[in-house]
């Protein structure tokens, strides 16, 4: 059985053949700003490209339902209608297993089926990106939840009178962990007369993962602060995820932990100090990386009945 | 098929037997304070008194595992060691059938099969009593978790930095919302020269949910005051449990509601005012009262394969 694996993400389109975690032959495309019909045809494309598939699978921002419908997905130009997903790209492609989930969701499926969390039926995932969103898998299933809201840890509140969140609501973990936030974060606390190496690396642009990493290694007091409140933020949700659905194994990835791998045992301990002695649990580094969303998608393709 | 329910409380033990949600035959004895043994006996009693019956739930404070061995429950004395319940009571009883849970699942099993969540497949309860419990069904299926954790909604987290609560934590929910946790902070207010109807009422005797409930109609600005920090919290707890798994509908229950009926649309309110348009869960009362536990105890032991 032949698989594709696709990540839409809002810059660029990913697309591989995949066996299990083996990628082979891959493609990539800026992602189309002229709506769903472009961004349809580019993955058609990249599909034909690639010798087509049996089966193909599509990782993607925003809210999917259980048709492979789009609905909300603010990072791609042009979604703001629901975007019968699955349907459009299998009558483009001629595939008719066509499966589409939200990238939170994909990434969660490759590791589980794959990668860190291979073979445990209790699985929480946090990938501290931009934002931040996570997955669950309770019982050996991928929980998506009626209306497809799974994925939407960041926005579990960590202070309730606390820092507003980009989404509106206030003291959410994304407001604190975010890498957009933390961004913020430091270019309020540099305008406020504080200087830090953040803003110095920075400078106008947009402030990287590696930023973080560098001014940490450059031990800038104000990079250290705003790390231990993220850490704190995704180590209370942990602990507050361990008592509201018990899940005993914790998957930490996404660029921020990528490039400060310190984080994954920064957070255990911080959702560890939370928690009575005995039910801490085991954190570990995301293993799939960039291939997350492939590897997930085949395997999200693979899984359809 | 006769089915008893037992509900094994911290003071007394509720038995009966039940059709559906139907009540038959009730006992009621003080919980024994000499350990498992003398439980186990006050049940076998109650059980030959009420003629016997095919099969047996039991309802207990304190975590079980899958083969009904409670571990950990502190308001029952001497019950320090785990107490493989179920085979006890079998041995004791001569019923073969017998399932054991903690009493929160068994709540959130009696509203699901019987009250006030009747099929539907994905609901959050919630019981504010002395603390605050509560129970998840997902996909139809109770969630148990690998560690019995589910029903410590209490501990998550509303506030990182925030009030102590009596496990030792921080800023749990149950230190605002817990029956208990009011009580102290009433005493606390009232110490430091502030005057409350709540301990006027009370005097030296536990402030019971009715005492809260009084003081509030008699408009007494400190029990408006903790009541509105205690459905702050849930609603808090509410709205990050809709985004942790995504729950669209919640029955809230227990004593503390029992008095308060108002506190339902409350809590809908504030977890509505942390949620985007439309994804606000539906949040009703607990239908079934004091008999959730015998109800739901007999609808456990009715689901046994």
């Amino acid at each position: 059985m032949d698989v594709i694996g696709v990540d839409l993400g809002g810059t660029k389109v990913l697309a591989a053949t995949v066996d299990g975690a083996t990628v082979g032959d891959r493609r990539k495309r800026p992602t189309p700003v002229d709506g769903p019909t472009a961004v349809v045809a580019a993955i058609a494309g990249m599909v034909r490209e690639l010798g087509g598939a049996d089966r193909l699978g599509i990782g993607t921002p925003g809210y999917v339902d259980d048709e492979g419908v789009v609905r909300g997905a603010p990072n791609l130009a042009g979604w703001d209608e629901p975007v019968p997903l699955a349907a459009l790209v299998a009558e483009a492609t001629g595939i008719a297993a066509v499966a589409v989930d939200n990238d939170v969701n994909v990434a969660t499926m490759g590791e589980v089926a794959h990668g860190a969390a291979a073979g445990r039926p209790d699985v929480l995932t946090v990938f501290m990106g931009t934002g931040v969103g996570g997955g669950l898998v309770l019982g050996g299933e991928l929980r998506r939840g009626p209306r497809g809201l799974v994925g939407e840890i960041g926005h579990v509140v960590v202070e309730r009178d606390g820092r507003r969140c980009a989404c509106g609501g206030r003291g959410h973990m994304e407001a604190y962990a975010g890498r957009a936030a933390m961004e913020a974060e430091a270019r309020r606390r540099h305008a406020a007369g504080e200087a830090t190496a953040l803003v110095d690396r920075a400078g106008d642009r947009r402030m990287k993962s590696g930023t973080f990493a560098k001014a940490l290694a450059d031990r800038d007091p104000v990079a250290a602060e705003i790390l231990a409140e993220a850490v704190d933020a995704v180590g209370c949700v942990v602990a507050s995820a361990v008592m509201l659905v018990d899940v005993p194994f914790v998957v930490l990835g996404g660029g921020v932990v990528e490039k400060l791998p310190r984080l994954v045992g920064d957070v255990a301990a911080a959702a560890a100090a939370r928690l009575d002695d005995g039910l801490a649990p085991e954190v570990v580094a995301a293993a799939l990386g960039d291939d997350a969303g492939i590897v997930g998608a085949a395997a999200l393709a693979a899984s359809l009945p």
